[in-house]
């Protein structure tokens, strides 16, 4: 059927069309299904949306997309048929019924979740057949070999890739802003990608980006690395796994994390890593509540990285408070250059950056690897390579602490008992500094007075609040007197929590 | 946050509003998030999309609905801020965790659903959830009761209620239109509201418009019902169960039907029925494909039934082919109204009529219950009540066959051997047949001209096709070369189809 195009001049990822009911029955097709469209010697798939107000009969509306692909204006003729049930959407239905996906069929699905041919009915049912039918070790590796291929890959010749990842929930991890120029510096090479908070108040790209751009071209990334071996970079400029960017948005509102391992092992596929090192913070307040769910989750990580060609070795790191005392972009990332600067700093993360860097140099057999790795962030090696991974990416190589602007509106929160701190609660802790306003205020956060064991004086300060604007101190301070952040008391008290009847899932980890 | 109304003229069910990046960030939201909307005294959720390149800074994208609920123009100053997450939401999450639900939780979640506050990922979220876990009949009892009562209901007073359901999926089943006018000429009464057909070639309310119209308002159905005692209207037309209409455009593209019985006895609790008859049509090409299964489904509506206040007596009826000889509106409109008129038809829909009406006639202890019925057909009752019915709807109870017009286009299908008719498979016809237009093309489908174990020459006519449209009728015919329609052989023929070695499910039965 021969259709006139009338443009809808709407946005969305997907291409879509518009028809009228009628011509909607004609063609055979209803709301979600998929037609063909054909103009210019362009062809074209389309997600159908049914409109009887919108759209008159004899016309098809375009979405800015579709009417760009097919360089269409108004009034044109547009021929469109009903399209066959797409192979993916069967495979989809194969999964749903709980079956084995072979590696074609899980690639066949990814490249059209790639390609937005699938509607979002389609890719949720996807998502939560793999919530509900546990993926085979073969499934999960074809699936992150789909999801790294059909993205841009990063190749550098003649090179040994090393890379870490942690699964993340700790507040304030500033970890891979000190490790990768240690490693790097000792001369491994290490093109360390990173996400943007999706559910915490500072992903690793958020933290960096106060020093130094982290939004890099594909070649940009290429150089810095050739430069200095290392590079801390956002990895969703550069459409590494971009199916994942897809899977997220649907697992954010339902709060399901199936693609974890997936996810993971596609972008360290798409740095075509050799040798990677991933931290499992095990915790009450994270993702991995204990050690024996952190090594199930470790041994499936060795898997799957067997199979996709990969030396994988995991650690399950304590996750039960912060890391340092600065959470949110700004504070960590001053937290971290001090650190890098002075050579010293809590022994929270001294310990964490000199083991887990240690894991990376066993791997190319360097001795006495954990001293090395500290005697790099005493000695001022690490600092003189993250001087030079900054500049590489266009930053102030010579930026200050001082120079890293936090929050101006800024609140003590003191105890009002004395005695010593027995628990910190990450997950009020992460939700007061994003009410605080981070990641997007980058100067807005929590910087801790007291951790764990320390012993605290009626009166003194707990932690700070910082945020950029009133309104949100004022919101956060708030959200700071209905929520446990920290417990203050003396040796004997037993009591942690009075726990209600049935609890809710209430803060939902999610991040990459 | 404040920020300034721009109308995007855009039709959603769902109330939608756009953000720029930076205000959701700054109000504290992503995509699919939900915000409260404060203007002119009326606060109203609404989901979130995001656009960088629509909606600048400071402004607020409205949907159509949106504007219209609000009252606001352009520019006006909206209060934005961000929602909680809705109880409903987490319910949801509760049953992709496997558990049971409360009648409450349950409630809610229909109750959200058809208010459109839930995103199709969440909605997806939920219907799959129920096809991967089995619901408790305690909680399918208030699935139907919420979905029921979410919608409008029909209150006749001072009447006992009978109804009638097919499960659907055998082409040409003209049976309601037969049953209705004879169950109520014996002085029961029988308010049946229909579907239109989602997968088949007609829905009852399709056929049933050929004569007159069904599109009835409920003040307009009562009085129907109380001047005749029964009705064949359109159950989408009045409201009845709305979020079933909701869900089935989720089950479609993913050709899953876990509401089934909820569906079914929502749209029957919603017309107050006290006795209801469900026919299961039982065959190798419809939804129930054994004995077995079709007692068990029975049982389930029985338990349900009793749940519900209602009396159910399930039948499982042969399924091996169509129910007489016209599929396609038209056609089996004109086919029910002559075997009305005359009294005599096939003896396959006079069976079907008979003893679906008996089953009804029973739980009024009509004696010979059978015979009453088959008597009704025979001396012009049924006629005189089918004729009433047609006047009360609307249309002209003078109507004869030959004033429903077919289509003008039409092609005949003959036998290239000699032999028996051993099956005949109800998908390829239903296919054919909506290809051929139905039910858009109200005089497009198939008449039949052999059945299942009709003698058959070489050269004989198996069927005609029937089209409005000469492209489309040309569609149906090569589409009726390349599927199997009917085996014609020898009574020593014992192969029936070559298997291959994977056999996807093709074609998808949705009815209600």
């Amino acid at each position: 059927m021969f259709l006139r195009a009338r443009p809808v001049e709407f946005e969305a990822l997907k291409p879509i069309v518009v028809l009228n009911k009628d011509d909607a029955e004609d063609i055979g097709v209803k709301a979600l299904d998929r037609v063909e469209l054909f103009f210019n010697k362009v062809r074209l798939t389309a997600i159908v949306n049914i409109s009887q107000r919108m759209i008159p009969m004899g016309e098809v509306g375009l979405y800015s997309s579709v009417q760009e692909r097919l360089k269409a204006n108004f009034g044109d003729k547009i021929r469109v048929i009903a399209s066959e049930t797409p192979e993916s959407l069967l495979f989809i239905r194969k999964k749903m019924r709980g079956k084995i996906l072979t590696n074609k069929e899980i690639h066949k699905i990814i490249e059209d979740v790639v390609e937005q041919t699938l509607s979002a009915v389609e890719i949720t049912s996807f998502v939560i057949s793999l919530y509900n039918h546990e993926m085979t070790t073969g499934e999960v590796a074809a699936l992150s070999m789909a999801m790294a291929t059909t993205g841009r890959t990063l190749r550098l010749k003649n090179r040994v890739i090393f890379d870490k990842h942690s699964i993340g929930g700790v507040p304030g991890d500033k970890t891979s802003m000190l490790l990768v120029p240690t490693v790097a510096a000792a001369g491994l090479t290490i093109p360390k990608t990173s996400s943007r908070s999706i559910t915490s108040p500072a992903g690793t790209a958020d933290r960096v980006e106060c020093l130094c751009p982290v939004d890099l071209k594909m070649n940009e990334i290429r150089r810095v690395v050739e430069k200095t071996n290392g590079c801390m970079v956002w990895g969703g400029g550069v459409d590494l796994a971009p199916a994942d960017d897809i899977f997220i948005q649907i697992e954010y509102p339902l709060s399901i994390d199936p693609m974890l391992l997936p996810s993971v092992m596609s972008k360290k596929k798409a740095v075509n890593a050799d040798y990677i090192v991933i931290d499992i913070p095990t915790g009450r307040a994270v993702k991995i509540k204990s050690i024996e769910e952190a090594q199930s989750l470790g041994h499936r990580f060795i898997d799957l990285g067997k199979r996709l060609g990969m030396t994988v070795e995991c650690v399950s790191t304590f996750g039960e408070q912060p890391i340092g005392y600065g959470i949110g972009p700004a504070l960590e990332a001053r937290e971290a250059l001090q650190i890098a600067q002075t050579g010293r700093g809590p022994e929270d993360i001294i310990e964490k950056v000199t083991h887990l860097s240690s894991v990376l140099l066993d791997f190319k057999n360097i001795k006495n690897s954990k001293q090395k790795a500290l005697d790099m962030i005493r000695n001022g090696k690490t600092w003189k390579k993250m001087k030079q991974i900054i500049a590489a990416q266009g930053g102030d190589p010579d930026i200050k602490p001082e120079d890293i602007e936090l929050g101006g509106k800024i609140i003590s929160i003191k105890s009002s008992v004395s005695g010593k701190v027995f628990w910190v609660n990450n997950n009020s802790i992460a939700q007061i500094a994003k009410v605080a306003g981070a990641p997007k205020d980058k100067g807005a956060g929590i910087l801790l007075h007291k951790k764990l064991n320390d012993k605290v004086r009626r009166g003194e300060t707990l932690f700070e609040i910082f945020a950029d604007k009133r309104y949100k101190l004022n919101r956060a301070l708030r959200l700071s007197k209905e929520l446990n952040i920290m417990g203050v008391g003396k040796d004997y008290e037993m009591v942690l929590a009075e726990i209600p009847e049935e609890e809710e899932q209430k803060y939902f980890i999610l991040e990459r």
